[in-house]
């Protein structure tokens, strides 16, 4: 697969929200994810550990909705954007966000993805 | 001006309609650009020659409407979402695009700029 495939079957999957599915699927063993904070889900590195944050993520919101847009390719990179709408499991507050999510993909496989919050 | 500085200046340019005053103020003298697709266009360096393929690209469609979202900042890199309506002067076609640039910043400057393109 090349990465108009991988962006398309990612997305497929993401807009069906299958993103637990999208990761195991393609997320490389050794897939780096980036996230645009400081402290420890700044970068993880390996599979299990971005699953990892992804079941913590989506255990400590309500989520309403994840819209997903996409994909957006060039070269060995594509871009989705989400429009997420949850509530803090812990605040109680909710929230309507925008991010870009960049993914490199090596190989059939997203090697890297990082996250760009919308200001 | 840090990434999230020359983010929003330049995102609020391009809302602004002012697309090639945000290139004349923030792209580096070596900006590089990069189009997903094969020929002249795909790479090209230098301001001079970055300020020349938009000018040819300005004059070579009439632009209904060029919506941006964004800035989405992570790091030393930012993405614009921009939704373009242009009919081409050649071909007479009109177009609905989808496009996400993604630029990396140096020194308060646009050293590279990306775009992907909605597939």
């Amino acid at each position: 697969m090349d990465t108009s495939d991988v962006a398309k079957a990612f997305a497929e999957l993401c807009k069906a929200g299958k993103h637990e599915e999208a990761g195991e699927r393609f997320w490389a063993e050794g897939v780096v994810s980036l996230e645009p904070m400081e402290g420890p889900m700044a970068r993880l590195e390996g599979k299990a550990a971005v699953k990892g944050k992804s079941d913590w993520w989506y255990s400590a919101h309500e989520v309403h909705s994840v819209e997903t847009e996409g994909p957006f390719v060039h070269g060995d990179q594509f871009a989705l954007r989400f429009a997420v709408d949850v509530t803090s499991r812990e605040s109680g507050q909710r929230m309507q966000m925008t991010e870009i999510g960049l993914y490199t993909v090596r190989g059939g496989k997203v090697v890297e993805e990082k996250f760009l919050f919308g200001l």
